[in-house]
């Protein structure tokens, strides 16, 4: 997705953006290279402010080593950190004072635009949740994956916020997803599927049977039904599933992924002449290397709240942080959030006309009594 | 999993098996290549009997052409096939002489022990479940699709039988895997897990999260949660999920591994010292192709019913339906299907007494009353 679309600096910057610099598994200091990174990268004048939450010893001493004096940074302390290994609610409630909870309240605030975080998936789904509250007309928030494929990166969404589906959230993760790409991925009219089990109409479990029907109904490039023969083979630019069938998919590509490197690896170094092969092809490895590394996408937005917001990757390197902050820029200026209220109202209004139609024919009988 | 354990042949033949010979995507003429050559193969004189139903016009010209005279092949004429094309109920209602339905009948009547079909998957498993019934205390038969992995192949169920799945389904498909993971595939203590979003035992939807419970009381080897991240990184060797997810994650799979090749092959031939090296280095490609290509594994069973049905990849070539019916061999001589039968009854018995154990101190309690 890098360079398909060129940032244009804006005359004056406007750009207010969080980074929860804590809950990472490499640490604060990772995080805070990352922004100051993305503060000296070409584009990035856009940028009004950054504030960086979380334990102030750890955050200056980092900033002090980058000779970062930037005006645009500013440090808000917070005393505690929501960890991998606590449960988000409950966690939440305990740590009062945790970064992630601070983090998303100077978006609520009015502060802030847009909050990006390495932490915990599902406290910072629960905590965003909570504190920013759904769009008007959406029911759940939905995580959405963009998942690199040789001929097209897909967006794969919801990836483990809602596990619990019904079909009104498919049908808002459809036009959530296929927004998203338009203006993130920079696609045209992407072709938005329904993930399910065959590709004729009636296939299906009863959630997805329901979601298709709705899906029809509004204004996207609906393709219809879509099957796992179908993710790596330029079929399908948005795929719309639950949480519960999105998070296992997207695991299993990273884990296959990872499994074929390490086995393509063994492979190659058995043999002297199998080595000297793979020094030649090196270059092959690399670009297709370069293309699934996660921290190239840098973070999947949690999307149809009321701000934006931008899960990183737990392990994310630097260049990982500095690539989340450049896809939140690229959210906030096409106003993703605005794009996706207004679609979504409109969506909810043609889906309650269709399927009320005697409704209408109710009224005016009544009208004309 | 070839080599892994030799076959002992038998001294009295006494395997019959069905092959249904239409259906497959290739033809009939593949199909019966691929039994004329397991029937010439080492180790193949267990088979007593092998029936080929299908149509008699298309079936013996090519058995001429093999100058196969071999006594123990029966030709049984079917006027009909179930296409991929057709709705799989619907198809077996208005098609009631087609071959897979003749075929199923041949175990049904008690002449032949097991049932291969490279067809219409939905129309194999409805008419198997429909003639053959499930095993007393199944309530669902379940595909188990063998996996192939850099360090442990792995069993997935269910593959696409049960879209809609309950917690005592899953708790049957983790005993079915378990028993097809030690018998077929030769692993003594088969880790099986059943597939989630998390690995902590709150994580899951409401499905999975009873299916654990469930999972806990049965004498397997339950890891129990794996998620995505676990299945090529050597940590599962059965796993457990609907019908629905099962059949998203196998074609997810193929796809991603197919994408992979051809994305490959792609960046290897840009520049001519690729090309060179590529060559160097062709044996490693083709170690992990051919441990990857499902004609291998040759076909996924169909567990829980009265009698032993392999389902064959659509596309199967003759090696592929050669190794189907040597998976099914070793499925009867194990007699897999009257394992399966009895550590299902154990294993409901168990869990009626764990989960009532109120009702058997009811009945002490009147008795002593």
């Amino acid at each position: 997705m890098e360079g398909r679309r060129r940032l244009v600096p804006a005359l004056f910057p406007f750009m207010r953006i969080v980074v929860d610099v804590m809950g990472g598994d490499h640490g604060s200091g990772v995080v805070v290279n990352g922004v100051v990174s993305a503060l000296r990268a070409e584009g990035n004048d856009r940028i009004r402010q950054v504030f960086l939450v979380g334990n102030e010893k750890e955050i200056h001493p980092v900033l002090a080593r980058h000779h970062c004096t930037d005006p645009r940074v500013e440090v808000v302390h917070a005393s505690e950190v929501l960890t991998m290994e606590d449960k988000p609610v409950e966690g939440l409630r305990r740590k009062r004072d945790c970064s992630i909870v601070r983090a998303v309240e100077l978006v609520k605030d009015g502060k802030a635009d847009a909050v990006i975080s390495p932490g915990n998936t599902g406290g910072v789904v629960a905590a965003a949740t909570l504190k920013l509250r759904p769009l008007p007309g959406v029911d759940r928030p939905g995580i959405a994956a963009v998942i690199p494929a040789p001929d097209n990166d897909f967006v794969l969404l919801d990836a483990g916020a809602n596990i619990e589906c019904r079909p009104r959230h498919l049908l808002h993760y459809a036009i959530m997803g296929s927004l998203y790409s338009q203006h993130i991925l920079g696609y045209k009219r992407p072709r938005v599927g329904l993930l399910s089990v065959g590709t004729e109409d009636v296939k299906g479990n009863d959630l997805t049977l329901e979601a298709f029907k709705l899906c029809k109904l509004v204004d996207i490039n609906f393709i219809g039904n879509v099957e796992g023969h179908d993710l790596f083979a330029n079929r399908v630019d948005v795929v719309v599933c639950d949480g519960f069938v999105g998070n296992i998919v997207l695991k299993t590509c990273e884990s296959l992924a990872k499994g074929f490197f390490s086995w393509l690896k063994r492979e190659l170094t058995k043999a002297p002449h199998r080595a000297i092969g793979a020094f030649l092809a090196q270059a092959a490895f690399r670009t297709i290397k370069r293309r699934v590394d996660p921290d190239n996408i840098g973070g999947a937005p949690l999307l149809g709240l009321n701000g934006t917001v931008m899960i990183a990757h737990g392990s994310s390197s630097d260049r990982a942080i500095m690539n989340a902050i450049r896809i939140t820029s690229e959210a906030i200026s096409h106003h993703l959030v605005e794009h996706i209220q207004q679609d979504i109202a409109e969506a909810n209004q043609r889906v309650e006309a269709m399927s009320a139609p005697s409704r209408g024919a109710a009224v005016a009988a009544l009208a004309s009594s």
